[in-house]
């Protein structure tokens, strides 16, 4: 069965880094999946939506198409617009739930890194998030170890790698080599994922201790940044940005077809025929996006904040 | 009849700032346009085709949905790829086109505005475009009006002057303003525009004697920006960088649509049923478009450059 | 009496956009001003000294070599620093200020420019004020102007019209251009400006209803904008970010040539020597700039969002 | 003896990354130096100067106060100014001098790293130089070695480590973990250098094999940077962007002091008066920075792109 499939839809269909996304599609067909365990809360007050996602097993790695660990997606319709409290509902929840993950490392030596190409502005996410950070790290260098304690800061450290298009290398690479010099605790990496509904951009923020596993984000070229490959714990933020060109286009033809009676088969066919080649370095994106940008990036930015300086 | 169908197409469908591509409507419909003069030059050797839509009287105006005057435009499928020459025969060719619009204001007052948002990756040609201007109208206040005419050089003003969001301001207001308290003889307006084909994006100049008219572009919310309105004669230079995400998605349906024999009534019935709303403020560009931009707003400042300065 | 005398020091000497460094040239000598008004208060908790300087009478503006009006100067040495309330007490107070000069024009229409070069850090300022703004001008436009009333907005529209080298004209011809179109009741224009003193820097706001006279700032080459350059009353809060280089060497030398007993005519003579074309294109400022930027104009922004949005 | 009076002046005066300049305080002295020889060339048709200092023992090096090595100045007046064939002479002569201390590596793996704050405009060289690379190290891995070396490529990766105050880590800390995750056969560095003299600044390129050393620089903390701490080959490319306040203040002060008849202990007195404190972290650099640091670094990646893309 080829990658694609595993999702458990016909090829080429879904397109997201949410496993929320991936989780409705068996919703949709009423299946229950063994090894997957859902929870949700909805806090009407202030609009906000969190569902925890586990996977438990390899079964369910398998059913889902991602690997084994915890998922939480916090949706808020209102993260990317103006704010006049600067979103502090969702600043605090987001911290809440990266320290959740984070555990007992939370006030130790951690590594932020901003994934993504400042220059592309629905992939900026990662590096304008770093822009905001508060890094302590070359305080204990300069000031000793016992002045973070005493001024009850956390040691955290932060860069933005670049794309491979810029530096020639994998943001594997660079990451690798950076932590086996400087030993953090804990990674975070924050990047911007593509959705497969256009109703989902900016307007999500998934938290997972899986790290990225090699997926589509803006930039699809990505090898993965876990535990396995990084040597240390990983804590991956992401926030939805784009929809690729070609799951746009497929999944709207895919609703006409069904709906017009056309057999699986046949739209599987169509399909295969749809160029996804053309398609395939393209993206969907919202015209106002460098204002959605800059506040989600300042929201998450002043969340991290709040856990770790 | 409505706006979109002066376009001669059924409603929706296309949304294109390309003369050339409304020309192919008909074309693709075998039809000969009453008052539209077509001509083509294609030189092999460079693989740069320069095709030149006149529209000489209002019949012309009426079936192309474009005011009368020239549009030319340069397709070069190179133009947003890596070149050690720095693409100097594009070059040439932009710059020999623009003068031939400009006609004897060539070494006179000229304004050049960079329209679009900085901000936004595809839509910031123009304000890059103005970043590698030379620009001299300082000189002649500095050093008296005979300094450019004995150094050879043009009369150059520039601005960028922003977009609507950002400043609350009409890109029509902002440059009348300016104008009217500069009094250049020449108004050249550089922006980003929407194509209809995803072939089309970062691969063709448009030039025209037209001005702007009210267009989708990357923003879709600009007044017109002609010698109507603005009282000075006005050349535009523009690059399809994004196309509407409404217009791909339609564009694929139509064509499955009338291969599977659905008749016009019914393709006209779903298309009404796709929610433009929700991807009215979508647009599709591709992932590498900050290279791309770069390149393209180097090549055409250069262009300018080589003009006026 | 030649323009550098008329500040009441010896030639070459004081080159400061601060009336309070004007003021305090006189202090130093013990002289008391006709026509000149100074107004102190401190509050001791919060750290902020707000000084206002009323230049009354001619009399006044003759000794000062500034224009009659109101100098409103808030010092805050941590203005520029990192700070968990990010400025709060500092916001309102920029804000209290405003608000006193622009008077009942508080909530109608106004245009912010934010002078300076995007490009050059500590020049920066205005641009960035401009970028954190909420303009909403066009909602007015677009809604109908009960709407802004109804949400208790103010009208406000923004500019950043780049400096000379950029665009090749005057920020003074821009903005009457500008202003003459969109006809708003209040200008504020905000820039950087250059100190005296280094222990100024980014630790002062400078709030006038004089506008801003021609003066040093971080470029030098502004003509006035004022009521009668612009037509309209114009409010000018500068932020010292940097000190001319020229002025850093020669208070230096002063100083000593003083302590060593020097007299006034050999002092002259020697600031005479030093070569101030050498110097005069080049400014001293702090290496910490780009953060210090990045929070005052965040800073400002709030306190004119605070104000009229 | 401290380590400011191994450069042979008296404590707090020379502050320059500039072979040349430390040399040219011999020079006044009309001092022989052992281990030290000096090469120049001049070509007038082009004005640029080239002059070659190598120390060749550790007595030149302690003389020098610089590490045993090469260091090449390439002086041209012109480099930083407007120029219609984009400075090529200038290009060519920085290629000729990066092959030259390459040696035969110039066409196998090389990392180039731009050190230095790509938010403060003087410093911000060495990561626009990167942002202008033609990076391919990554297309060796996608289409084979052979690719590269069909092609005449070099094997080039890039990155733009940022600074202390942004990541919390060192460059050198930064660097050496790339460096052992993606073991490239050589490293270049680019870096704004501090100058002691203003006339130099923007108009000249100091290329070295021994790396950097702890030095000024525009942001004076970094730690070395050369075969020991990186365990691979280390040129460093620098262009004087600043000049230290402190230096320029106290500069003009010897000067004086020296002509007055002031004797060398009162001189050493007064210096060590003058508080560096205060201007420590202040620098000096022109007002039209921004232009010059856009061509310079303009120039420079176009030398790295001849030289190994």
């Amino acid at each position: 069965m080829d990658k694609k499939e595993e999702n458990g839809k016909i090829a080429g269909v879904p397109r997201t880094d949410l496993a929320l996304e991936v989780r409705e599609t068996f919703e949709e067909d009423n299946v229950e999946i063994q090894g997957v365990v859902l929870k949700e809360d909805y806090d009407k007050k202030k609009d906000i939506r969190v569902t925890t996602v586990t996977i438990k097993d390899q079964k369910g790695a398998d059913a889902m198409g991602k690997p084994i660990g915890t998922y939480i997606t916090i949706e808020a319709p209102k993260l990317g617009e103006e704010d006049e409290s600067f979103h502090e509902p969702i600043t605090k929840e987001i911290a809440k739930y990266i320290k959740q993950l984070a555990g007992e490392t939370s006030k130790r030596e951690i590594l932020i890194a901003g994934l993504g190409n400042r220059d592309v502005t629905p992939d900026a996410l990662g590096p304008q998030v770093v822009d905001n950070l508060f890094v302590t790290r070359h305080l204990a260098k300069e000031f000793g170890n016992s002045f973070l304690e005493e001024n009850n800061m956390g040691n955290v450290s932060a860069i933005s790698p670049g794309v491979m298009a810029q530096t020639g290398m994998e943001t594997s690479e660079v990451l690798r080599g950076i932590i086996r010099e400087t030993k953090p605790k804990l990674v975070i990496v924050i990047d911007a994922l593509a959705a497969r509904s256009i109703h989902r951009l900016n307007k999500t923020v998934q938290i997972t201790d899986t790290g990225i596993s090699p997926g589509s984000g803006v930039g699809n070229n990505r090898k993965a940044l876990n535990k396995d490959s990084l040597g240390v714990d990983v804590i991956a933020l992401g926030v939805p940005t784009v929809v690729d060109a070609f799951t746009i286009v497929s999944d709207t033809m895919e609703q006409f077809m069904s709906k017009q009676g056309f057999g699986e088969k046949e739209i599987h066919q169509f399909m295969n025929e749809l160029n996804e080649e053309t398609m395939g370095n393209m993206f969907v994106t919202p015209k106002n996006i460098d204002e959605t940008i800059k506040r989600i990036s300042y929201t998450v930015s002043e969340a991290l904040n709040k856990c770790f300086a």
